[in-house]
């Protein structure tokens, strides 16, 4: 068996069931071998950033990796920005990256470059496969390693070893399950709580799904402490019958207000709620600079385990979990806050939201708070054009559900290629572009650093002259895409795109000022 | 003076006249300093690859380093691909990455990954600054870094440090001219080519400048040597009037084929002739390995002095190129051979070639060879999507010039969003996309490395399903475009593009069987 057929199997046998590719000459066994092997979905991206970002979003919807096939170290390179997201997610993925052969690297050929330095900043586990008898051995640890850490792991495969003789199938090893917090961090939580100063508990990770909300609200109840996600996480349950979870605000003058008075920081499965930036003689932090901090789970830990465990030391009861009102379609002219009612009261249960769109995400996380039942993935890492991939992965990893992209024109374009894919895999993805024709982020971050901006900002903030034209982009790759002008016709449009299979594109003009 | 604006006034000082950017949060003191100084282009791009694709052209075609500006470690990595490629071509880049402020880094806010570990496989300069104070002197450290390495120098800028006062103009540094080849490199060189044995000449960088070829050919003449450039090199001085220099081929069994007598291999400005991608028992080298090797000049030495050297030690005396004639203008059926000569017939004088089309470039290479005179810049470090980026950083650095793009479909999917910067500036770039549906060269590959593609190679290796709409994607982005599908109409929409200003997007229907 040659060892290109050995790393399919192991990766199959280990439980990768599906890879996003971007292949290349030194790639060509690995895909020989996947028509030799069942078991394993691949998937073209035009684009590795499209590979990357799908695999993260795989990995958040089904808890198992994902693999990446990319083709040498400036193949990696184009995949890193979506990786690093990955990473602060904090999800398994295993990424199969083609190099030169052994022998012929030393000729430092044109591709050649620190294919493992490129890695390593977003990789928990680098390895460079010298020898086709232990490929097997080293996909299995590197799937192992992906989801004993959560994180990233680069398998370098330069292209003799791929092809060699002596392959061999590597067994799947076990995977520990996640580390309980201390007793003590139980008790100690407990402990602030029941002193009834104001406490924050600020939460991540798993403590954002059904069961770990329906827990925090319990202790919330019995306590009186206030609930908080992170500015951006991971996957949190959302819409209606989950427990409305707010989230630190992005911009740090309203996160520093909401939090001025806490006493207390209770840390359920994340970390301190550092800004985004730093500002000018403004904090770096949500909460205040004297606020005691204590560590109920760190962020590797079993936090649902962890919350269950500090409920029942306080005794919490049960608490039910109040009906809200779903939002109304609303009409008329586009307003952000129309927009994302109309968004919510439309929304299919059991959807997907993937919302990029920073200036104007809580309107639509405020409206969506009444939506259906549904799961929300966001931008965890900060860097852009994570929506349209995300949306692509998502739609793989959980067919049946619809997924909704929320996405701001700017951030789109990093990642546009991502459409060819829904289109070529029929994805029930519906992306929503924010058309403003600007970097609006920009224009405000401008204002927070004290700064007008004159003609060069103007130029580099706005991406009009030309007015992307959304409608044939999408369709130039087989989207079907249509623009809503009022919010009549996007209500439409919404209806017109749940109500069947396959992807669409919604440009929404707003807010053109 | 904040330390933004001493940036931007020491790289102004130093000669650095355009910034190809794409900035964030982090950035704006900078974007602010834009608009304080003046002196500096600045030109956005939807994505970071076209930011510094554009780079790369626009140092190949003026022969100094433009900046490009970037936003912390994720916005690098995005333009990291095609920064291997400018590495590879050897030529000056200065990047200035925003990132977050030296006291909010620790805190390790989203953003934050190893910004300088991502930049150093592609850089040959690489600081992060720490002190308002030095920015200055550190900017113009990076220039010259840049000029004296032909080679990247990356800046890495904490928030603070741009925003804070203490800034200070720093004093332009000079740069070294380059080394010359030894005396008794020539001596040798000169003693090999006495000896009238079959010697390959192999040569790149500035020796195929009009000048290096010239001089060239009166050593090949003079001693019946014969001149290849390398498979891809930076830039080419091509056309009639110029020595019609031959290059490696890049398929490894026509590069072994056709040196397999050399006896001699002299290298010019260049290194061996590594083949790209090793094979399964195929040799990884185009000349035989008992070819003896002499070095005349090295990479990094005065190539076309050493040429000089070389000529006036062998009394070589002046030869003039033979006039050849202009190809015809070709009607009918698409065909490679038909398209290249339509293209090479009608192709502007002092016009810019930027070729990506891996399996139909010979065509056109040989076509061009006897258009009128122009300059060739190829992808030589391998990474894919160089073309758009290329085309528009050319265009920007080459007003008055016509910038013709021929460009694969698949490559050209990569960086897209160069057609946007292309539209918004105006600039006088006509792309003739290749559109034959699929990665070809993988096809090809996948043959040499003898196995036969099976439903998931042609799934990975076919970019139909859907076909990507050319003209749609173009126009989306303000690019006027229509579809060729004779030669007729191919020549009709060349002369129509070349006859006005701005930018153009043919799509050349092309071999989809």
């Amino acid at each position: 068996m040659i060892g290109a057929e050995s790393l399919v199997r192991t990766l199959i046998a280990s439980g990768v069931d599906a890879c996003f590719a971007n292949p290349g000459t030194s790639e060509m066994h690995f895909v020989a071998a996947l028509d030799r092997a069942s078991g394993m979905r691949s998937v073209l991206g035009l684009f590795e950033g499209v590979v990357t970002g799908a695999a993260d979003a795989y990995a958040r919807m089904t808890g198992k990796p994902a693999a990446t096939l990319m083709h040498c170290g400036p193949g990696l390179a184009n995949g890193l920005s979506l990786l690093h997201n990955a990473k602060r997610a904090r999800v398994p993925i295993v990424n199969i990256v083609g190099d030169e052969a052994t022998y012929h690297e030393p000729l430092d050929p044109p591709l050649t470059t620190d294919t493992e330095g490129l890695a390593r900043p977003v990789s928990a586990w680098v390895r460079k496969v010298k020898r086709t008898e232990v490929l097997g051995s080293e996909a299995a640890a590197a799937v192992a390693a992906a989801r004993e850490t959560s994180g990233i792991a680069t398998l370098i495969l330069p292209s003799d070893v791929s092809w060699n003789e002596g392959g061999v199938v590597g067994t799947p090893l076990p995977v520990p399950p996640r580390s309980k917090a201390p007793d003590e961090s139980i008790r100690e939580a407990a402990r602030v709580l029941r002193q009834r100063e104001e406490t924050l508990i600020l939460m991540s990770g798993a403590a954002l799904s059904e069961a770990g909300l329906m827990i925090a609200y319990r202790i919330a109840s019995a306590t009186g402490a206030r609930l908080s996600a992170q500015t951006f996480n991971t996957r949190v349950a959302r819409g209606r019958g989950r427990y409305p979870i707010q989230r630190v605000p992005y911009f740090v003058d309203e996160a520093v207000k909401e939090n001025a008075g806490v006493k207390h920081l209770i840390l359920a499965g994340t970390g301190m709620p550092v800004t985004f930036f730093a500002y000018p003689n403004k904090p770096g932090m949500a909460t205040p600079p004297d606020a005691k901090v204590h560590v109920l789970a760190r962020t590797e830990d079993d936090v649902v385990d962890a919350l269950a465990r500090l409920a029942d030391e306080l005794g919490a009861p049960d608490v039910p979990v109040a009906d809200r009102p779903a939002p109304d379609v609303r009409r008329g002219r586009i307003t952000p806050e129309g927009a994302s009612e109309t968004l919510a009261a439309l929304l299919p249960d059991s959807s997907i939201i993937i919302e990029e769109a920073i200036t104007l995400r809580n309107f639509f996380f405020n409206a969506l708070t009444n939506a259906a039942p549904h799961d929300s993935l966001e931008n965890i890492g900060g860097a852009i054009g994570a929506g349209p991939p995300l949306a692509t992965g998502a739609a793989i990893a959980a067919p049946g559900r619809r997924v909704v992209g929320v996405q701001a024109d700017g951030s789109a374009m990093y990642t546009i290629q991502a459409l060819w894919t829904q289109a070529r895999e029929n994805l029930d993805v519906t992306t929503v572009v924010l058309s403003n024709n600007k970097y609006a982020v920009l224009f405000r971050e401008l204002a927070a650093v004290g700064a007008t901006p004159g003609k060069t900002a103007n130029d580099l903030f706005e991406i009009n002259r030309p007015d992307l034209d959304w409608l044939r982009l999408s369709e130039s790759m087989g989207v079907e895409a249509a623009r809503a002008e009022t919010l009549d016709q996007f209500a439409d449009l919404l209806r017109y795109s749940f109500a069947r299979k396959g992807p669409f594109l919604i440009e929404l003009v707003i807010d053109r000022g």
